[in-house]
């Protein structure tokens, strides 16, 4: 699978669908309007799927776990042997995702993208052999162009592979110590925006530490100096293993025109890095959450999405994919299935059918 | 059943067992406070069942519908005979709220609660019988005092049933062609805000007829006289059947110690009411959405709520309701189900055991 290839096989979202979406919307029998934002999500899906009555059969979340060489700059709270204790979690079903997943539905897919401590063999594990870790992105490149290339397509494949077992909606979720770093000298570099713009504080940093994880972040972009019009460019310098399998799902998704929904803020930054790839990828994106992380925001205004939920959540994983993913089916549910005013025999109201208040 | 004693019996929620649950927050595996609002909802379900554990089982939804005088006075964009014609659909269902209780796994419970036009006898409808439709209330009371009385009675025993069925998360839905402008006077009533301040807009309402519907609500009000220390007096001077109904559910279901999630601005009018029938109801109370309805703000803020979505949405039928159960119920796996640092052998952070970021 040649990365070139695979990008220009996504296409555009379609827009006579959406069209008929539209009119199919102002037909259902509820006032014009009164379903807000989740009207306007089923018009994009009609789009991505090609169907006036979009129908989400699977959701599938791919979870992707790494590790970081910057955490030698003591830029995090907890111990890199972390990233290997939550993936155990992971495959044995106690973290917040498992949980979440099992009640919504959603098939999970855990994938050791490149953790440091050793794994143990896991029949639910998928090991992408891509190296141990990232190298200190404040001594140089996080990794080489080759391997943040086979980082992109096992991403692609894996999201192929969701979409190829029934998965309309396919997200992705993150764990690895030290992600937000990389993340945040991703959203700089991609963005434009100042370190200090796009690294969060968290709770519990101190002004000082705050500051040091920007100054990291700096010397990343300084020492670099990836090129914005270059995603994998990005990616290699500045990123991580699993943030590039993570890119990979969403160019995957797009590629099987499937809903592909973003996390929190490393998600946001792979978003940043399949878009610099692909900017058509845009239209086959919904933003699941705001998150409490600093640099969300930056993230989602400059990919022009409005997130579902504010919940003031900051666990990654793919915890707020898998949240937003029932306001997704909801939505295309509503399309798909109401009634219409003629199909019920409930009168419109009088006038010029422009949109009224409930009742 | 006496409403007097109905409402003695609802207990206060367990602070023991909330504090274990927060204590069990800060050891499950995850940074503390990353969950965000889910984790501060689910310590207040665990303060509802007597249960750090809290588990939920099934979920129901009360949808009551009934018709209102005040349609006379031209305050509505859709005629009277819509009310019948949108329980037809439900019953068919063909609605909004049907699609996505179907997708969430939501039992659904469809109540004439006192509709004008004839509805044909069908084993799916709960038909109440306290009357068709309420008075015109700007030339009188809505209804009598023992009408309302009856109506959440009825609303106590509808929750009561569902909890007895399985349902540990109760939701009231509304459907009622002039029953914003029941609600808005209520919310008045209740709140001491302007008539002008709890009356929304709605799309494509011109300013001259928010102007009219503002006069009506205030007439109401000038003449009936409620007191806003008796919510029975209020439900009955200026209020819906269907809003009594959802009253009593919203009391039912704090008497079963049950979740009690509110819909939109109708929903939480009806919340007003309860609220002022019993003080600590509020303790039980979940708000799901915040309505585009322009009085539900007031209302939300005076019970002290926060909303857990903000779509833009304003259809009623408790489909914000439903929209929000899966939230609830994420919430309560995640402190019921999630594995704890020790037991999934996960180093926890380095320092003091203050919150940190996401890494």
């Amino acid at each position: 699978m040649d990365l070139v290839d695979v990008i220009g096989q996504i296409g555009r979202v379609d827009r006579r669908a959406m069209r008929e979406a539209e009119s199919r919307q102002g037909r259902l029998t509820k006032p014009p309007g009164s379903l807000g934002r989740l009207e306007g999500l089923s018009v994009q899906m009609a789009g991505i799927f090609g169907s006036k009555r979009p129908i989400i059969r699977g959701k599938a979340l791919i979870v992707a776990a790494a590790d970081h060489g910057v955490v030698a700059q003591n830029v995090t709270a907890y111990p890199q042997a972390v990233t290997a204790q939550m993936v155990l979690n992971f495959l044995e079903g106690g973290a917040a995702v498992n949980v979440m997943a099992r009640k919504a539905g959603v098939d999970l897919v855990i994938v050791d993208a490149g953790v440091v401590a050793p794994l143990p063999t896991h029949p639910g594990l998928r090991v992408l052999g891509v190296g141990g870790g990232t190298s200190d992105i404040t001594q140089g490149p996080a990794m080489t162009r080759e391997q943040a290339q086979t980082c992109v397509l096992a991403g692609i494949r894996l999201a192929l592979e969701a979409a190829e077992k029934g998965a309309d909606i396919i997200g992705g979720g993150d764990m690895g110590i030290g992600n937000t770093t990389a993340s945040s000298a991703i959203v700089s570099a991609l963005t434009g925006k100042t370190a200090r713009e796009t690294t969060g504080r968290g709770t519990g940093r101190t002004d000082r530490q705050m500051d040091l994880k920007v100054q990291v972040v700096q010397r990343a972009l300084e020492l670099n100096r990836p090129d914005p019009g270059d995603g994998l460019d990005v990616l290699a310098k500045v990123g991580g293993f699993e943030i590039g399998v993570l890119a990979g799902v969403i160019l995957g998704g797009a590629m099987a025109r499937r809903v592909v929904i973003l996390d929190g803020f490393i998600s946001g930054a792979a978003g940043l890095i399949a878009r610099a790839m692909c900017l058509q990828v845009r239209d086959y994106m919904v933003a699941s959450h705001l998150s409490a992380e600093g640099g969300h925001r930056v993230v989602l205004s400059h990919l022009g999405l409005e997130p579902l939920l504010d919940l003031g959540m900051r666990l990654g994983e793919g915890t707020g994919a898998v949240l937003a993913m029932g306001l997704v089916e909801a939505a295309a549910a509503c399309l798909a299935e109401m009634a219409t005013f003629e199909g019920a025999r409930v009168s419109n109201k009088e006038g010029n059918g422009e949109g009224k208040e409930a009742c």
